[in-house]
């Protein structure tokens, strides 16, 4: 039994196990494109944890599930009384999803513990690899839903409620999959939580940098708006007689943008979903649908721009005499992670000579609901063209490696601060 | 038997039986918010054709149908050798349509024809009320495709070879309600055609005005824009590095407002159709597809602008770094209706004492093709708030009455003009 400290001597994780099993993995769901479609609670999302299981039990693990369908993969380690170092994140993808958003960083937990049995390595405290269950929110809204219930932010029973478009509940498929397990959901102390993911934004490669040191997730907040003004015939109807509300759509969409850029480098607006009724070729839109995305790593910068936005809707309605019903819809706050572990990644970084840099989240993610419950911190990696939830999704096994080689420093920098630290 | 010149009398419509035949074939069809579904070669089309036939039976006219489907009722005159003086219009519907696009053109021919059977006055050419097939082009396109084979403008078989969104093609659907006729489409000498039709926009309501005096009828050019950039996710992908199609949109639908502003009073500009996809809350969006509509009563300035807006997209594109497909589908030149049809109309509204004025039609009516084939021009009544197509359509019994005083004073003018000439 070796128990070195990690400050000494760099552990080498397996690539090409790593990509292996990535690879593997991969091909339950596979599309033709490349991609993988593994919507959660799906037959293949079963498959998927089967194997997960599998390769876990070899290497000795012991697997606990909970209400949610939440899997944690348990290594034990010296002192089994110390809550666990935890890793891990989602198995479920987009419709169109590709090989590395979420399970990457399942893959990586997995190769970790692999590397600590090859090695015969015990850490201080117990490592648990955790894959949460519907990350994505594609199949079942909200996003992040078990890690929320696991960190006490959504409750169970609201959780399991959720209907898919066919109707179905999330928490009945959990059940038809056959995992829903008995373990309560959260309510037990965890060590410290890190999470390994493709950053799904263009920066890292944009700046050859190998390992993104992730600071913190950025705030966003959603808005639905409704324009009605009157569908009339595109040949009659003289342009000062109109109340064309995909003409006023087009303002606020160009309106989203300016408030993005002037918010600075950080800030991001965006509107991804328009629909226009009637949608005929020669008919003036009546009615338009819209939902804006607004986002920043600052909550007060945020709210400011949220009130332009409100501001400059109702300026844009008014000029174009529609009417509007604008809403937010979803507010979730910036996310600072922990000073300890984002110091530890980075430090994990800087010794294996690694290029890195700070980088603020886009997108939300499970460490977002651990943040809440452990001290938290996560790992990006580059994504090719910045791609993500696209069967293109790519990452090459070097960056995969790299991350999964800091992932494992960062847990036993942590674990080593359990060692030291006086037991409760 | 009455032979007067009507530039001496003034004969009477019955207006009353005019609003009371409107509302009674507006119950075929008839939806729940006072609209009409009277899709063309739908078995309520059969029920109104099946109607209109019995009623100009009733007055003692023959029916001819041709194997469009059109129906001609043709009242006899004194000289039957002389081509027919003719109006009419259609009785399908878009699919939430009114009460008033297209029947009133038709419940007035039959209007004419009863004034005329009551009178007992024979005109010196046969009187024709035509319903030409399928005109709105909303099950099947193009629009107007029936009067455009009577003119030769389209190949018959092209016309019933058109499908509609089940796959069923018009000849069958024509076959199935029993309306192919035995009858050449065409080919045969009309001496006038007068359409009578609500405006379907805003000017003459606008302007107090019982009267159009259509003109003719605007060019309009068709083009399809597909904008492709890059979908990517809105929380990780900074402003500068996105490809937005829908950015680029907003850019062009503002452009096509501004083209059709800067081509003065009578230029029209619309984008009503546009998809955007993946069209998702949180995602950058990759592709757009829309229409422009462009029109102007000048043929050349509508030239202008469209070169305008080709120049302008591959900007907008340029500037936004998306790639972009840029095709004119449609181009309808301008229609000039003739000056002695044109005369006829606006001095029956002077001598009735009605408010008119000139106008161009901005939509296209089967009036259109026929003008191809004989003196043509049309007369609009107006409608509530411009509104057509909306089962809110809406015109008065007063301004219904009168368009059809217009209408019978037209065409006994034009039959007054076939009297006073050489017999060939």
């Amino acid at each position: 039994m070796n128990e070195t400290s990690p400050s000494v001597t760099n552990l080498s994780v397996n690539g090409g196990r790593l990509w292996q099993s990535l690879m593997e993995i991969g091909e339950i769901g596979a599309t033709p494109k490349g991609g993988v479609c593994r919507l959660a609670l799906s037959d293949e999302d079963r498959q998927g944890r089967d194997l997960f299981i599998r390769w876990c039990e070899e290497v000795g693990c012991t697997i606990r599930i909970d209400r949610m369908g939440n899997i944690f993969a348990r290594r034990a380690g010296l002192d089994n009384s110390l809550p666990p170092i935890m890793t891990g994140s989602h198995l479920d993808t987009v419709p169109t999803g590709g090989k590395f958003d979420g399970i990457l960083g399942v893959m990586a937990g997995l190769e970790v513990l692999r590397t600590l049995h090859d090695l015969d390595y015990v850490t201080r405290a117990p490592v648990e690899v955790a894959v949460w269950t519907n990350e994505e929110g594609s199949r079942f809204s909200p996003a992040m839903v078990s890690s929320g219930v696991f960190a006490g932010a959504i409750p169970m029973e609201t959780a399991k409620a959720r209907t898919d478009k066919d109707g179905k509940t999330l928490g009945e498929e959990l059940k038809r999959i056959g995992y829903e397990g008995e373990d309560e959901v959260g309510g037990r102390p965890v060590s410290a939580f890190f999470e390994l993911h493709i950053e799904q934004g263009p920066v890292l490669e944009a700046e050859k940098k190998t390992i993104g040191v992730v600071t913190g997730v950025q705030a966003f907040r959603w808005y639905e708006l409704k324009l009605v003004g009157q569908d009339a015939h595109a040949g009659t109807t003289p342009m000062e007689a109109r109340r064309d509300a995909l003409l006023g759509a087009a303002d606020i969409i160009r309106e989203v943008d300016r408030i993005a850029r002037d918010a600075g480098p950080l800030g991001r607006g965006t509107v991804g979903f328009l629909t226009a009724a009637p949608n005929g070729r020669n008919v003036i839109t009546g009615e338009v649908f819209m939902c804006v995305d607004l986002r920043h790593p600052d909550d007060a910068v945020l709210v400011e721009m949220g009130k332009t936005l409100a501001n400059a809707a109702a300026k844009i309605a008014a000029d174009h005499r529609l009417a509007l019903d604008f809403r937010e819809i979803v507010h979730t706050p910036a996310v600072e992670f922990d000073v300890v572990c984002i110091g530890m990644v980075r430090a994990a970084a800087e010794k294996r000579g690694l290029p890195h840099r700070d980088i603020i989240s886009g997108a939300g993610h499970d460490a977002v609901y651990m943040a809440r419950v452990a001290p938290t911190s996560m790992i990006f990696v580059p994504c090719k063209d910045g791609l993500s939830h696209n069967e293109a999704e790519w990452a090459t096994p070097e960056d995969c490696a790299a991350g999964c080689a800091v992932l494992l420093d960062a847990l036993l920098s942590f674990d080593a601060t359990l060692a030291a630290a006086p037991k409760a």
